[in-house]
């Protein structure tokens, strides 16, 4: 039996499947899509001759355990916290399992019972998490492998539209889910390590500290910090790391803008604002606003943020349209952040052809020979359309190619995996670059924070 | 019988236990104080003829209603969350309560029953809440009965140190629980109503959006927004109100000069710091700061939140010695919250012979035969000393005065209740003005915020 079943036929999914159905001929497999949707489900397929669907609602014990024991290989596209009822059932029925979701405490806990049963549980193998493991790590075991000592790792990824379709003055659209966007850094104070320094970045200051990058052929960005930059420490091994920072990338001037929604309060989600309904865009804003009778609605905003008349980010707001007092929320109940979100899709929603893009960027910084160096490695990819994004290749192309390498025995080590091992990533790298995933490395200047060891 | 039962000895309790005991050879009645602690409470009675210890667990059943048995009515003056259960044991030997924090929701359940069983259970009945109810009602309730038509509410409330003690340049010491003023604002984001409009204020910026105001004799405050001004509308009955605001006083330019420590992320309590109990104040500070390994401590602060080299808040800061490499922290796994609070503590301890200070205003505007005007509404209490504090008068005072009227039934109205009747009021801010906590009422112009009913 050569089957590898897929939980999950959203828009995530499309080049997953473009993938593995494109194999099946050469590899000999089939593939089934499991989905409480089947109309989506069987557009995709499009009647291909290895690919069927069946009806699965995971909660379903029976439809459950029905696909997966008719499966070598599962996939769970589904949300995180639905992948442990599926890895249970895995485990009961003895089949391998992939997922592109960072590993939760309990699938953790599975780790000893999936080595007994010789099966491998791999996660976080999208695009972050996963490529971005996999080309980290594979300059981070070459440095080392060299008898190099690492200094500093840096690492920056974003989701953006591509430069030929990005036409507003955010230099931004929504490319993957709004909301995430919008409740970007509430999750916890962002820390990492500068020079054996640590850094806490408070909410309120996170995009006021930003970083700023280079990718050649694209020109500048801007990235801000994410939360959880320590964890890779114990992730990737640089237990004695100086620099240890990760962030998110965004077109430069993007995070001041930003900010301001921040300091108004409007990315706020923990209550629901009288009558949203029926208020208009400006109405919204002038919730922020203190009270007065004389003042506009934009001299109060103006003026409370200390926005010069000249200053870019005023239109920036404009282009928005905050201060419009025709067009109404319509949203019942709703908090800030999703007015917001609502305001930010009217302007920020792809048109038709747009196409978006993925940056990822990694700096290493070591030191070999008494002398210090850095490579810097850089992947940027194009969307072809609406269907195979950037976003969908970049998390489904992995994902389908770890899926095949263990139907094909290829990936055997058994575990609850994240793809950090040689064995698993120079193969999947090496096959994501035959589909135009590529990194680009070159060795640069050593910069660190303190090449002179000076101050604090 | 005639027995008060006080539970809790603690440090607030020191005026309401001198109260009863004062009161209870005219009254003709006894005081028994249960505490885990009898030291404590044996050295507050001071072999008084009335009074007497009980050791008192009240997780130990037996305890608990043997001593609440002996009583006619209780006092619980413990952290709020162990009030219900010493509540459903008044309910069941039916007992009389008094306590000085909110109503909870289950508290309020027991509303039936306690009606039923016609028992006073009279919740919210010290400073803030408590106070501010009674002094606020008396007010609204006369407005109305003479005809006339609410149109603003504003309060202020506020524990500050008395200006002949006032030697520091935040003109603030703790007088009460000093984590309560570093978490001060993170409890959710502030709402309020000005002339009719919602408005909302993050933390982030709460320290920014300060109202000022006079008290005669006492000079200028100012007070920033509390989180739960909308409540009132429900329990003043002020559902039409068009300006609904509560706010807590400091001197002015406290909160300018705090907002310092909101931005840098020093009031956080959601994470500890590594190392916490080895690192300098100064390292404290860097913290927060980015990495630069040729500025200062002190010129990266600057330069992060744009403060001028003669600004006052600069001199705040050198005063609590946060940029002082010699001290060191001392605090294990401690948040950044604790941290400050340690910081803030070796400045702001009153000194032994300092004395405490309770501000409270309120602004009343009504209309009247057509005729806006507004009522000003101010009391200033000052401690007697560290033991008979302004905070241990005005949050003891109210307590005792009630449950001494309670006992003499005085107060009889049955219910789960706060003091927002006139019949529970009159009487006891009458017995508080007699001990010197005074409100002095005048009428001065409708302020109001848009008395030409102006723009938005």
């Amino acid at each position: 039996m050569r089957n590898i079943l897929i939980i999950g036929a959203g828009k995530s999914s499309a080049s997953l499947i473009a993938y593995l159905l494109n194999k099946s001929n050469s590899e000999n497999f089939t593939i089934t899509i499991g989905d409480v949707n089947l109309d989506a489900a069987n557009t995709i397929i499009n009647n291909h001759s290895n690919a069927n669907t069946v009806l699965l609602d995971i909660f379903n014990d029976e439809q459950r355990e029905k696909a997966i024991n008719n499966a070598s290989v599962v996939i769970s596209m589904l949300p995180a916290r639905f992948h442990l009822i599926v890895a249970k059932t895995c485990l009961k029925l003895k089949k391998h399992l992939v997922t592109a979701s960072y590993v939760s405490n309990e699938m953790k806990l599975l780790n000893k019972e999936v080595i007994s049963n010789n099966l491998v549980f791999m996660n976080e193998i999208g695009l972050d998490p996963g490529i971005d493991h996999m080309s980290a790590m594979k300059v981070i075991d070459s440095i080392r492998d060299n008898g190099g000592e690492m200094l500093l790792f840096e690492s920056f990824c974003g989701g953006l539209v591509a430069p030929q379709c990005d036409d507003n003055l955010w230099n931004y659209k929504f490319t993957w889910n709004p909301r995430n966007v919008v409740l970007a850094g509430q999750g916890g104070t962002a820390k990492f390590i500068q020079e054996g320094k640590y850094k806490y970045i408070p909410y309120q200051k996170l995009f006021r500290r930003t970083e700023i990058l280079n990718i050649d052929g694209y020109g500048k960005f801007e990235a801000y910090p994410n939360r959880d930059s320590l964890n890779y420490k114990y992730e990737y091994g640089l237990d004695n790391i100086s620099t240890l920072y990760r962030g998110t990338i965004r077109r430069v001037g993007f995070s001041r803008a930003w900010n301001i929604f921040v300091q108004l309060g409007m990315t706020d989600d923990t209550y629901t604002i009288q009558n949203s309904e029926t208020i208009s865009y400006r109405e919204f804003t002038n919730l922020f606003l203190a009270y007065n009778p004389y003042d506009s609605v934009e001299l109060k905003l103006r003026h409370y943020l200390k926005i010069d008349q000249d200053d870019i980010v005023w239109e920036k707001l404009l282009e928005l349209d905050i201060f419009n007092s025709k067009k109404i929320v319509g949203l019942k109940n709703a908090t800030p952040a999703q007015i917001l979100q609502k305001i930010l899709q009217d302007k920020w929603t792809l048109n038709k052809n747009d196409k978006d893009m993925i940056v990822m960027q990694h700096l290493f910084g070591f030191e070999k020979n008494g002398k210090k160096q850095q490579i810097e490695s850089s992947m940027v990819c194009i969307g072809d359309d609406q269907t195979y994004t950037a976003m969908a290749k970049t998390v489904g192309l992995p994902v389908g190619i770890a899926a095949l390498k263990i139907l094909n025995g290829e990936i055997s080590s058994p575990g609850v995996q994240i793809p950090t091992n040689k064995n698993v990533y120079n193969p999947i790298l090496k096959e994501l670059e035959e589909n135009g995933i590529i990194f680009k490395e070159k060795m640069v200047p050593y910069l660190g924070y303190n090449p002179e060891h000076i101050g604090g």
